[in-house]
């Protein structure tokens, strides 16, 4: 059964405190397994990404075939029928226009004391995307991950999947094709985010790695942070829905299963202003799971992280939203550009009954890879920006470091720093000769 | 002697490799003492904080004196005379208004199929920022981290900064209170860390920590990261110079020195298409550091990372300055502006020999906390958007839905989601009805 709470309750706090805290995933600590691996890929690049992918994918490569060929991608995309096709295609159109619109802007004026002042962006230079194997290989990841690399301007973009004894995904190379991903290779694990991170003699290091994995890919992501860029660690995926009085329970239902259904350790939670759309959402979600082919999981989940929470009005449960700050955040209400505003905290919002959350997972443009596990606190989704750097720019005319320089000789006195002071006294005197 | 190095070598690949390569810095493994005290500080909160600040720092606190006192700092602000005063006040001024310029634009559209879609920033509402004791204890870096913080919007902002036995700098405290910051508690380490993450009965939590620490900050910073954000991991700082012929090797050799001087794993290097120039900045740099305070520090960084490169022409000064990617890159050529734009990866560039490198330390505008280690390839330095997060938007109507909905349930299936398509077809099937 899923938590049932209610802001009327007197001991609400100590319940919602509980719901947030509550451990979803217990991590395995595969911290020294994968230090281990790191330093053997590190040592031994090919022979040691290849001789782990025997042991943990059961997969012999060469450094040959390492990477898919043309001809094997092609192969493969053939086999992707129209409908799944054209899709992709969809989906591919509109991420790219979302994502379009976030390349920011390089700035150039001058102040008032005559120095010339700005910034420039640029892509990096090469970027890798980590695609699980198995049941998690998602086409539609791929083309959030890729997208946002190309339109950032990223030359050389490639993807790490494990094929564990040899499996392919035919949808995961079209979407990489489509992207315009470079390379596939067909590796995974910690040895993969060692190879993109440190390269071997076969995978040319990148400066930036995204894309979600198990534990041994995010503790090998949090290793190599700093050699490169990563993107978040991502958790087990969240949905919150507001809702009031005047929704179909089924609709509700359906959008929560539809995170409940990832994993176990996902987490649905409704908060409505109506007890009896909290009943009548429950009783559907107990009906829907049956259909569902993944309802093990589905129920698993809701049973293990679902809530149900009744609020007195739409203003508790803006309050309550921020203190969660899920990763997405359906708004059922009649209004929900009114209540959006009242809510800081969300990885990404679908406004109105008429926006699914599903529908952000593959064709509404906006990313879903998002921050989960709290994190929309202080991160945000994926974006353009996250493949890209901002080169600060300063010019100084003898005027300007006339105007400023001084303050900077006295700063640098006061901390102790003599050749920072002389570097402009040396300029300033120069102009007093 | 610093490494002497030219692009007419046969061998100045292999040697150039060595150069960006070398390990300047030894970073002892502290992670293990680092669990255990973040672990202590989950688990006892303020006692814990108060015995290790006790142990490290030869301090007794109690929960009433873990902040400094309003009236603390005002007698502490007292004593910072007027030049330094005024200088400070100039900086804040000038970061304030270079990064009020980077706050980034909401965005809201409609496209073709009818869906509302956009985002919207704001700002995490919690920072807290580490600011080192002792002789790296800078009011500089108080300002280049609390003024994007406040810039952002954030609402509250709290310094922790070690007092070892006590000791106080009252121009931190001053710069602190100039930028807006809410609190400061003379707490450091892990220690004060761990607190800013997970909160205790004194401090409480807080979402985004950013500030230079030594390993044992370094390593609790990577250990929080995910609970938090941080910033970058910081290493020890340099800068790349190029220069031509026209220029007072004096003032190169004081830049070259204004980094060499911050710790003994800086690096200094110098690339220039005049051996000449190469030569009398090598006898500038001597001459020049037995006069300054810090000349041991100077000396031994010149000596073990410093290094001359000549080069043929500015074409291979753009190329080697794109693979060290520096933190500071200063292009002391007749024409920056032409150079700058043919360099992809750099922290911060300061453009034309009026712009020494430690203009842009104290008051240039743009801030001062940089990407090292070559991690401009793929990261920015500190700015207004550290502290702020996305929320992405999506509104579907029912038209909107009818358009895009059918490609979603299908690669909804093509995944095996099932509740995910069903969301979307319990939907499309209403407006059928």
């Amino acid at each position: 059964m899923p938590k049932y709470l209610s802001t009327s309750d007197a001991d609400f706090d100590a319940q919602f405190d509980a719901l947030l805290t509550s451990k979803r995933e217990d991590s395995p600590d595969v911290d020294d397994a994968v230090a281990g691996i790191i330093a053997d890929v590190r040592a031994r690049g090919d022979d040691a990404v290849i001789e782990l992918t025997r042991r943990f994918d059961r997969l012999t490569l060469t450094p040959d075939t390492l990477a898919f060929t043309e001809d094997e991608i092609e192969a493969q995309c053939a086999q992707v029928p129209p409908a799944e096709r054209a899709a992709l295609d969809l989906a591919a159109e509109r991420i790219r226009d979302y994502h379009r619109r976030q390349l920011p802007e390089d700035a150039e004026w001058k102040d008032d004391a005559g120095a010339t002042l700005g910034w420039r962006w640029g892509p990096v230079s090469a970027a890798g995307l980590y695609v699980p194997g198995g049941t998690a290989s998602y086409p539609s990841s791929v083309l959030m991950n890729a997208i946002p690399a190309k339109v950032a301007g990223v030359e050389r973009l490639v993807i790490t999947a494990p094929t564990p004894g040899g499996a392919v995904n035919p949808l995961v190379l079209y979407a990489a094709r489509l992207a315009g991903v470079d390379t596939v290779y067909r590796i995974g694990g910690a040895q993969a985010i060692a190879a993109l991170a440190y390269g071997t003699s076969t995978i040319a290091p990148v400066d930036k790695i995204t894309g979600p994995g198990n534990a041994y890919v995010a503790a090998a992501k949090r290793r190599v942070f700093g050699r490169v860029g990563i993107d978040m660690i991502a958790g087990p995926s969240e949905i919150l829905v507001i809702a009031d009085a005047d929704n179909d329970p089924d609709w509700i239902a359906l959008d929560l299963l539809s995170q409940a259904e990832h994993d176990e350790s996902a987490q649905s939670i409704l908060i409505t202003t109506s007890p009896e759309m909290g009943a009548a959402v429950a009783e559907s979600v107990n009906r829907l799971l049956d259909g569902l082919e993944r309802r093990e999981i589905a129920a698993a989940s809701w049973r293990d992280n679902g809530a149900i929470i009744e609020v007195g009005n739409l203003g508790e449960a803006a309050a309550l939203a921020d203190q969660i700050a899920p990763e997405h955040l359906e708004l059922c209400v009649a209004n929900p550009d009114v209540l959006a505003a009242n809510i800081q905290h969300a990885g990404a919002m679908f406004l109105g009954k008429w926006t699914p959350e599903a529908i952000g997972d593959y064709v509404g443009g906006p990313n879903h890879v998002l921050p989960t596990a709290r994190s929309a606190r202080f991160s945000s989704g994926l974006s353009a920006l996250d493949f890209m750097k901002r080169t600060t720019m300063a010019r100084m005319t003898p005027g300007a470091l006339s105007a400023v320089g001084p303050a900077a000789e006295t700063l640098a006195a006061s901390e102790g720093l003599g050749a920072h002071g002389a570097s402009v006294r040396a300029r300033l005197d120069r102009l007093n000769e």
